[in-house]
């Protein structure tokens, strides 16, 4: 990689000790090199969640350029561009995908320390064989070199995943979705497994009546019956549930703020129901029970199915309203929030123990302040039923770094078992998102490598190989039953 | 230590640079490995805080097996069992002592990177000059040559504790206990120190008023008069300090989530102590207040005493109902809390300054994101009367393993004087939890070594070595004055 | 520098690679150094805030001796001081200036891993060429070495600021301050640009009325008009900040614990004053809310006039009465709060936002477990206008220190743009603090050279070194429009 200036004063001296991106990346000592090299780098990637379109995979779509696949939808890359003064026409607005891709290219030296710089030259290395630096220099070169691979029928969705031997795809659904593409993907009888996962934050989101009736009318346009009562909306669940697990899904996922502290029976469900249906806004204590007694039924019907379920905690959404209006959700105002989480959660947990429905689940964490409430969060509730029952998720979004994997990874191995942990996944929109994985996975053997170094682990190859495969791949595998 | 295959890539290429606990174990430079060596390993041991069971140091108790002075009792082990998918039966249950150990020996591989995987090996090569590690293979053996040491005088508890040059040993006893066994012991005119600390966290548990009748009734006959005011109430706690007090007590304790913030006066203590009596919940509100007017004049008595207090704060509890209702308390289903701790501590220690009555205070944290709040906390009460009066208490519990000490380390010397520092205790149940002392002086060792290495320290050995003697050893003798 | 003993085993075995406090103090690679000696290290400074007194810089002061100007005001030492358990006469009470130092001196080899430490002795060797440690025995030779120093006119304050090339100084200072010696200073048309900024926290201090009231007698007397209503104090502000642009201000400060979540008009604030002037006090929730509305129509202001606004947050403050009393406020009695700080930080930057009116903003955090909430917010509010528009402040007070700097810099390069980060500033009392912009630039190259050892950026010497000194001296210069 020719990122360095052969004539200045540091390269006269010395030759750096590793090259940035070389085959030895984030790998510091042999021992991480041997972990990586034989025993994660081959394994087939489980990606057990993510935000792809399964449309695209189902009609294999064929990506135009590096804009469409690589910026548009990506706003960690738009914050970056923002951050560094450039304007939206380039980013979200109506400039050409070249100009847009130029923009990027400019602002990428930019980024160095942040994760972009890091993701943006491992996927072109990875993806596009390309490994010199994408900056102002190189844009328009790199922009037609990928515009030509593109073309190629290997860069369909596709053969990205083939690329990356991605083995399963989980993507994140509504209820309300028919899951037309899963089903038509899955009866091609491809190797790749695309499965649906359960995502049913709309049917809580009572923050705002009128568009909660909506949310209601298709749900029961998708069912077939109108939803009037609560226990109609617990009925279409249900049966979309069902629905969902024919077609192979295995999860549910929800994105909140923190969990919630209530007893069931605080308030009156059915009432606060009708209420919404006449227009009728709820306060904000009731809107939180809303969502927590809904969250105990959809939990007890996922332990009944044998679901595992998720929960992002910790995201500060939509604080920039003139954005908001402007741009929509998921456009890059979102932020890490200081939420209480520990009682709550406990409290949460608590209850679906305590009859005996607390089924498989991973907590994930937003913000790093709290890693060791939900490292010795998941303590609580390992009954001795399965091993690594209660998972704390790996790093999440804004975490999603080397820091913030080390961080998740140390606090889960001082207050939990690391050997039992599930491992990665993208959380990502994009095709071009999966050396994440590869990147995970050298940053976990570099951890346990420096371990040995330094003489904190013994230097047991064989059994610590095994640990490593076991998190990037076994764990997950037979968490989730693929 | 033959933890290596020999056949492996790694050990074909290289040593390792450290085998895995030799001598040198987390002394990753010279100048660590002079401190340690030269100015720590010897220093005898004064554990100020611990929950050993007096009445098993008094009657010099003689254990049948390794399971039963390592397994029972020891919640951090439960819980990495339960994560692994171990039934309770081996945990907690009916299995026999063998099957028990062979459960958890099958573990220990699985915990690598939680501190218990260093403390298993550690405990094993100090008590037992076991270097093998524990697994599957050596289970048995290792279950043998430990039950057959344990028949032997010098494996009595007493001998335990020599063996581990441990000078002071202060346990945690109820206002109730009529402190026999320190008594016995103390007649006896051993060299060990067996001294109480008086724990009255049962005085203020007033949740549930059933119990806290009962507790006052047992207190009652303590003292020999009926408590029937909170006068009472705090006549008899003053009368079991001076008790204790006589038998060398030197400190208190306490065990709360945060501490309160309130005045005195907000609430009338008498009449919340008579609703009590009369089998009347408090609110939530009253029962804070009730702890937090009670813990008041506790303090002030410390400080006529002149007892050290200490405080552990930010544990959350008996957060699962079902595993309590089968298990009891302390049986692992506790974590860590995210609580507000800086303004309520503040006025707190402010309400017993102001009237110079706060006597010397060590705060121990629970959530690492507090670490700053508490390091920076202790500043604002030290008033030059004494050196160190507040202390910062070491990394307790589950922050009791290397990042947990060294972040504790680290917060205190960035934002107060190490050097001050009482430094380690066990707060263990167990007797053979002493080679945690090493742990922390090794630690520290490599901490100031490290400095030194990249030249932030001054390479002054004496001065340093002093400085790590006296967190060791000599800070905590004057501290206490034992 | 002396502060070996060849006598002892380590020097005996070896040197230690780095000599404490050498030209490569905290560079601990060779890319480093090079960043640091070729990029960094000869940059003027931009001192965009702190607190020295305008008056001295005027008069160009004399000192008469190191106690003077290094232990008068400086409550860091203070507190080391009193934790040691020094008398307060030799801190801040009736001792002599050379019993004051020699308690002082005898103090710093105890605040061994303080940033107090590394301060003392850079500060001795930049200002005075001292490159003995200071203690017990160098105390006098130290003391009288510096005194006479300080009788040169190289010594008087202009001398100690040129001595370090500060370029910029920009003071912190009240809407009552006539600002006569910024206005002298200027007139006499030197080198250094001293400029005043706009620190309102007594307009909103409102917890006492009688005080408050007296505030605004002297800020009428200022304006020359009564304030009557609190249309009068926002015409009275927005005079002063109009006299203040005059003399050059650029910026804006608060001090805070937190910013407030409040919608305007949720309390009548015209009726609020008036109970104010009435001397009635408001309740602490009408307290928050005056607070809140007068920073909205501050913050309006600042972004008429394209100032900077600055937010420290996260202190809690006058933690001990008896010593607040005894010694008035800034003492050292202040700590790190834990108080919530996302949402209501949110909500106030959007409503600013949401007409346009949020001018550039840089938000400084007192508490490192709030770190990444504060990094990802202000990406919230970057839209692309300005370069770095907002900005995550550099480590501040408590965290002023190496570790706390790599932890702001490390959260800042994870979640945003370290490029165009504007960094440094003293915030200090002291004329004899500058070395801590040496001291960040050391640590800042550090980490670039570090991540280039590693190959986690590629040696790319030019575009590193850029990096650097816009982070150093270019970014603050086009921020602030100096």
């Amino acid at each position: 990689m020719a990122l360095t200036d052969k004539n200045t004063a540091y390269n006269r001296l010395h030759k750096s000790k590793h090259s940035f991106l070389d085959e030895d990346f984030l790998l510091q000592n042999d021992f991480a090199k041997i972990l990586y090299h034989e025993y994660a780098k081959d394994l087939p990637i489980i990606d057990y969640h993510n935000h792809l379109p399964p449309k695209e995979i189902a009609l294999n779509h064929q990506y135009a350029n590096c804009t469409e696949v690589w910026l548009k939808g990506d706003h960690y890359k738009w914050r970056a561009m923002r951050t560094l003064g450039i304007e939206e026409a380039f980013i979200t607005g109506n400039a050409s995908d070249a100009e847009k891709f130029n923009k990027w290219a400019e602002t990428v030296p930019y980024t160095l320390r942040n994760p972009l710089y890091h993701w943006t030259h491992l996927e072109l290395q990875r993806y596009f064989d390309i490994s010199e630096p994408l900056n102002k220099d190189s844009s328009e070169r790199i922009y037609n070199t990928t515009r030509d691979l593109l073309k190629e029928e290997a860069y369909r969705t596709r053969g990205l995943l083939e690329k990356m031997k991605v083995q399963v795809v989980a993507t994140t659904d509504d209820p309300t979705d028919d899951l037309k593409y899963h089903d038509e993907f899955h009866k091609e009888g491809q190797n790749l497994k695309l499965i649906p996962s359960f995502r049913p934050d709309k049917a809580f989101a009572v923050e705002n009546p009128g568009e909660y009736s909506r949310y209601l009318i298709t749900l029961g346009k998708t069912v077939d019956f109108e939803i009037s009562t609560y226990t109609d909306l617990m009925l279409a669940l249900n049966q979309r549930m069902a629905f969902f697990d024919q077609l192979g899904c295995k999860s549910a996922d929800h994105g909140l703020e923190q969990l919630y502290h209530f007893n069931l029976g605080d308030f009156d469900i059915s009432r606060l129901f009708q209420q919404l249906l006449e227009g009728k806004p709820l306060t904000s204590e009731e809107i939180r029970y809303f969502k927590f007694e809904t969250l105990v039924h959809l939990c007890r019907s996922y332990h009944r199915l044998g679901w595992v379920q998720q929960f992002h905690l910790g995201a500060l959404r939509n604080t920039n309203e003139r954005m908001l209006k402007k741009l929509g959700p998921d456009t890059g105002f979102d932020s890490i929030g200081d939420f209480e989480q520990a009682m709550p959660l406990a409290r949460f947990l608590n209850l679906l123990d305590s009859t005996d429905q607390l089924t498989k689940t991973i907590i994930y964490n937003l913000n790093p302040s709290d890693n060791e409430v939900f490292a010795s969060m998941i303590g609580n509730f390992n009954d001795g039923t399965i091993k690594g029952k209660m998972q704390f998720g790996s790093a999440w979004w804004f975490l999603d770094q080397k820091d913030g994997m080390e961080k998740q990874l140390n606090s889960l191995s001082n207050l939990g078992l690391l050997s039992c942990f599930i491992g990665m996944l993208t959380d990502s929109r994009s095709f071009l998102s999966f050396p994440r994985h590869e990147y995970f996975r050298r940053i976990l053997c570099n951890l346990l490598g420096t371990d040995v170094q330094k003489g904190e682990l013994p230097a047991d190859e064989k059994w610590l190989g095994k640990i490593i495969s076991d998190i990037c791949y076994h764990n997950a595998k037979d968490y989730f039953g693929f």
